[in-house]
């Protein structure tokens, strides 16, 4: 049967859930039952929502180096979406977002009518969890040891990439004036090695890809992931709450530093700039000054600039896809996850 | 040469601490320059003090076993130190601790002049590195295959014991009147299981141990680990923060829940009850209302049995000891470690 590319992806990240829900409720047969509202937790944000970008990208990595479909490489995409799940738990923590994938975010589901410091405490401990249990799913996936031991050290850098990645977000959260290269230098550690380039890595490395197929995936992912960056961030101040699943304005009230951002700051007129730096950052911001921030962007020039950076970078990498040496199938998996991602409403 | 086994332990201790800095070291060389910070806080906090406990339970699990020394164990139990560090800087920060080894906790001292926030974040993206740091020198310690994964797969149930033990301690503390059977639980998840059991288990496993001599370690590590947790929680009331390094009456600010605790409840008369729930729990419990709580623990008599209970678990743990059979160094070695632990000044 030939399935068309969409109904493929749809029945690529049915599978990845439904190895992530066996093995947690396989999980929970075993462990302590202090965990076990801990396991629900998780369960409840996989189950809320995702795109499952990781383990997509980890499959077709895989199957662009040659692999064979079989459950080995669904259980490694698995827990890097596991491993997802937990930095979606640490990021809404520490950038204090009361929602995501339209429930709480679980440092505030979890007070549970308790004070604020339990729910955090809870949040933590749910987060560890689920890195605990991506760490074994991985490990447990079934490839050959010296595979594993090349996947294993792969999915070391994607998470000392993830940490890096966010302790430099939070120093230029911290500052509220981070620069472009600052910005791009977040984006290439947090989307493009932790969310594109490294679960791609991960797959191929998995089907013992050359170190030639590798430099063709990093070729194509590090452009997708920055876009992806890029994108989202137009989303997080442009896009609609419903769709987002997140707290309308939070990325300009929690001040979040983006290309978006530091392209308003370069291309504002004066008092519009101070209008900007007066705004982000605000928690008190309201409906009406984010408004007016949005106008600036408009007004500007940078949400055209911006959305044209997401427009070149895609175009890079589906360049670098076209050149690169992998079957019409990854070829044609790997475009379609570019075009998804890339081209969205906001 | 034969060596005094408080020379030995010496020893062990020294070169596990210098495993666990050259390896961080060598990360560093090859880590993104955003982890610099936080590979500095790990060293700091490392070589701040601490008794290597785990490390040196591990070690002698596996030279029970037969486990000839060598380079492996030792990185083995470094592993487990550089865990128990992303431990104490998270505990740290669910507890509000501002000190720790007589220095500023983690989320404390890494803020840095900015606000709390940022330091907290911080703190959690330290201890993480920690996390996947442990894990990464656990995976390359040099032992063969199919030792490797018995010892993984253990280092996992450690690890889920300690986020267990958390989660319940938190609940616990929230409650704010534990019942003995609940602390007792959590000390036996946290110290005994984590602290103890599955650090001799760990090392008995790299050297294949049988079934009976796991049996045999548990059966001293389990009350040894409870002995621990419980005169740790006489020392946090009753012990000198000079030698503690911990914050003076920090337990009964937090109100953390302990045998002491319980037994106090269940024994002081019924005006002295109401001193103690007015006071456990009260963050501005002042040095005075600190005072009268001990006078309360001392005069109902709750300080006297919860150090019999000290006592009692010591002799159970060191008549299994030598019911073990197990060679003469391990014995001797075990035997101190649950001497130096259990009698203290407190």
């Amino acid at each position: 049967m030939v399935m068309a590319p969409a109904e493929e992806s749809e029945l690529l990240r049915r599978r990845v859930t439904d190895e992530l829900i066996g093995f947690l409720r396989a999980e929970r047969q075993a462990a302590e039952s202090e965990l076990h509202t801990l396991l629900d937790e998780l369960e409840a944000v996989i189950t809320a929502g995702g795109k499952r970008l990781r383990p997509r990208f980890c499959y077709w990595g895989f199957r662009a180096a040659g692999g064979v479909d079989g459950p080995e490489i669904i259980r490694a995409g698995a827990a890097l979406e596991l491993l997802h799940t937990f930095a979606l738990i640490y990021d809404d923590l520490m950038d204090a977002s009361p929602l995501r994938r339209s429930r709480r975010s679980s440092y505030r589901g979890m007070s549970d009518g308790r004070d604020r410091r339990f729910g955090t405490s809870s949040a933590l401990l749910t987060g560890l969890l689920g890195f605990v249990l991506a760490d074994r799913l991985l490990w447990r996936s079934g490839f050959a040891a010296e595979r594993l031991a090349a996947v294993i050290d792969r999915f070391d850098r994607m998470r000392t990439h993830a940490i890096a990645g966010q302790y430099l977000d939070i120093v230029a959260a911290q500052s509220g004036d981070a620069t472009e290269e600052t910005v791009r230098r977040i984006g290439a550690l947090k989307s493009a090695a932790y969310s594109v380039v490294d679960p791609l890595a991960i797959g191929a490395l998995a089907a013992d890809a050359s170190p030639a197929l590798l430099r063709d995936l990093e070729a194509y992912g590090r452009p997708i992931g920055e876009a992806f960056q890029i994108a989202d961030d137009i989303l997080g101040v442009f896009g609609d709450p419903e769709q987002t699943g997140k707290d309308a304005d939070g990325d300009l009230r929690e001040g979040k530093q983006t290309v978006l951002l530091t392209r308003t700051r370069a291309l504002a007129a004066p008092a519009d700039g101070r209008v900007v730096e007066a705004s982000v950052g605000n928690a008190d911001l309201d409906a009406q000054g984010a408004q007016a921030v949005r106008d600036v962007m408009l007004r500007c020039g940078a949400l055209d600039e911006t959305r044209a950076l997401v427009v070149a970078l895609k175009d890079e990498a589906l360049a670098a896809l076209a050149a690169a040496d992998i079957g019409v199938d990854a070829t044609a998996a790997l475009r379609d996850i570019a075009l998804e991602a890339t081209i969205r409403d906001a």
